[in-house]
């Protein structure tokens, strides 16, 4: 008898009939004898309805008074699954996040856990019931309702997950796992069976949008397995937990790009302490974030140029700064450019493995797709390229690190 | 400076453009030097869509859920209210019922506020903000949702202003107050500038939809004083409040009527200890409120025959009942009529008035009425008569009591 955790999606919650699937898949894992808590969002669409109503008053609604109304979807969802469990004979209880104390800090629509009250669930499952639990919402010390971003419930099933110590933490979604690149742009794409916390959290920093980066980070601080699985068939997904041996003989796990950002370079700023601190400030203060950061000297001696990439969405705010502070800083010109990806290959077997970066670069440069930026970290490489070339580059690693092979742990299975 | 509750019906903030409207009334309180908390029923149709939802799960969803389910209605309403009110420069916050605990029992869908705690409204006000309560829930003991029944809004406003021993309640409606008599069937119905909590509760009871009971007996209670006016115009509605010597002057205050009760007769019964009870029992075991009883002399000595009326919804059930029982209580014959109706004429001026009763019959018989079953209290004489007759009966009332009349207290102000 295991304890499970399995958080089901908006789009497998999009209607009652769907809802009722839910329900008889919850039902057979009960049946076999686990004990089930379910987390589950708000009806697929329902979200955005609320979020339209709001706007409909104002363009930049409350943030408190917004997440009150957020908050509502996951409710509804709780309460007609509980029902729907109730109607089937399985004895079931929903909770919101005030029931059970789903503790955050008060940063609304951005929340952090900070802690769950897990004795009344506890008691339940002893007692036989099904435990349905709203995702996506919080409470703060002053009872305020939070809401955690999208995606939010990924981390609330992991939170969950974590506080009962669940053997495992299933996210049930509308794709089969987590594959070694989007098989959208590459058809060669192939479903992981496993996959380390770390090398997730890269993926999904770089724009592989399976799971909510947050859940992950909570995961791996509790070392919770997360299983990622369709919600429409029973087969096996991919399963995200601790780094195992038999990982470290893949040297590439996956391949991520990401089309929303843009570079900015400022060009010929006096090289003396103080300065980029100085131009950075206030693109913090305005909470932006940056995302690569390059400095390289400029070819007049005593001068550099600094170049980083920004989300797109923050491109004018940032633009407009940068111009700004640009006179104050002493920096000589501006160049932006929008027309940017970032392509990124990812695997812990890249910290015993020397050669790696060298083969993505041959491997882009046999293409003729030129770098403009490069950035590494101890298991993922990222390099900036022309938007343009991404599907091609994407393509180009994949056969370069053979991620189309099987991995090692499934021949052995 | 008065402190001041008002409760806004489900028509009232019925989209975003009505809820601009009543932003607007509560600003406009407000800039008058007022205290102001607000209590919001759920947008018109969003309590019956949720319902419809559960309802496509099961016809007969589990209580503790569907409260979970239709509460979400009013957190969406408090949330837009807040957000438009802080849109206008109005601070203001929302609170749903766990936030400030308006306690209840735990009958689902139709529980009982047991207490508020006020504390957090307090200081809101204090800090100058407009307070929007939701309206119709509450949590019991174990922090489960729970919902007041229809109408519960009134009940949440009325108990709120008792807590925060508020100068008024005003309840907002689609009427303009209470009237004489429905308008709709009487053309010479009056608004009555005041009327008392007796009186008020009496013409709930017996059918005038414009509170709901439960709140009027809360206002009886901690002597809150309720004004009912409607969200669409600026005239001043009904006063229900405490009973003040001028109202003693007015005979009858208003006539009431009910189709929705049906008669059923148990004749020649035999006249023992014991066998009303027998018959009445599993009626209450069902949970059926029976209405009028009574019980009059067979023409055979030692035989009584009982009549009473029970809701029509319940009537079906009610006569399978009765049939079973038939036998063992030693009846002869079960006599049912579904077309009857319940005319009532209400007014504290009746306990020092004795010919109203008369007056009453008379009235009725003047236009051919024949009267099935009477029955009175100190304030009101209900009489049971052919459903046909309804509006006859009502206006030829309306008409004996010269109802059209101003009242004594208006023509003094």
């Amino acid at each position: 008898m295991a304890l499970i955790v399995q958080k089901y999606g908006g789009t497998s919650v999009g209607d009652i009939d769907r809802i009722k699937n839910v329900a008889r898949r919850v039902l057979t894992t009960k049946n076999q004898g686990h004990e089930v808590v379910v987390v589950v969002s708000a009806m697929a669409g329902e979200t955005d309805r609320l979020i339209r109503l709001s706007q409909q008053v104002t363009r930049s609604p409350d943030e408190r008074e917004l997440d009150v109304i957020v908050a509502t979807g996951e409710q509804v969802s709780t309460g007609l699954l509980a029902l729907t469990l109730k109607s089937m004979g399985c004895d079931a209880k929903s909770y919101q996040a005030f029931q059970i104390r789903i503790a955050t800090d008060s940063a609304f629509g951005k929340a952090r856990i900070t802690g769950i009250e897990s004795e009344r669930v506890r008691n339940d499952l002893k007692n036989g019931r099904v435990v349905v639990v709203a995702g996506f919402q919080g409470v703060d010390v002053q009872d305020n309702i939070t809401t955690l971003g999208r995606g939010g419930s990924d981390t609330t099933a992991v939170a969950i997950a974590a506080a009962l110590k669940a053997d495992v933490c299933e996210i049930y979604t509308d794709v089969d796992g987590v594959y070694t690149t989007d098989p959208n742009i590459c058809d060669k794409a192939r479903k992981l069976s496993r996959i380390s916390y770390e090398e997730m959290l890269e993926m999904a920093s770089l724009g592989a949008k399976v799971l909510q980066i947050r859940s992950v980070e909570f995961a791996k601080k509790y070392d919770v397995p997360i299983h990622v699985r369709s919600s429409f068939n029973d087969h096996p997904g991919t399963i995200v937990c601790k780094e195992e041996k038999e990982m470290e003989k893949v040297v590439v796990s996956g391949v991520a790009y990401n089309k929303n950002e843009a570079k900015i370079e400022v060009m010929h700023i006096p090289d003396v302490p103080g300065v980029v601190a100085n131009l950075f400030k206030p693109i913090a203060d305005a909470n932006i974030v940056v995302d690569m950061i390059i400095q390289t000297s400029s070819t007049d001696k005593g001068f550099a140029d600094v170049a980083f990439t920004v989300p797109k969405s923050d491109f004018p705010k940032i633009l407009q700064i940068v111009k700004e502070k640009l006179k104050e800083i002493g920096g000589k010109d501006i160049k932006a450019d929008e027309n940017i990806a970032k392509v990124s290959i990812v695997g812990v077997g890249m910290r015993s493995h020397s050669s790696v970066a060298a083969q993505m670069f041959s491997a882009l440069a046999q293409e003729g797709i030129n770098i403009h930026m490069i950035s590494t970290s101890e298991i993922k490489i990222s390099c900036i390229i022309d938007a343009k070339y991404t599907e091609l580059a994407v393509r180009a690693l994949h056969d370069a690190f053979q991620l189309d092979r099987p991995e090692v742990s499934e021949e052995k299975q």
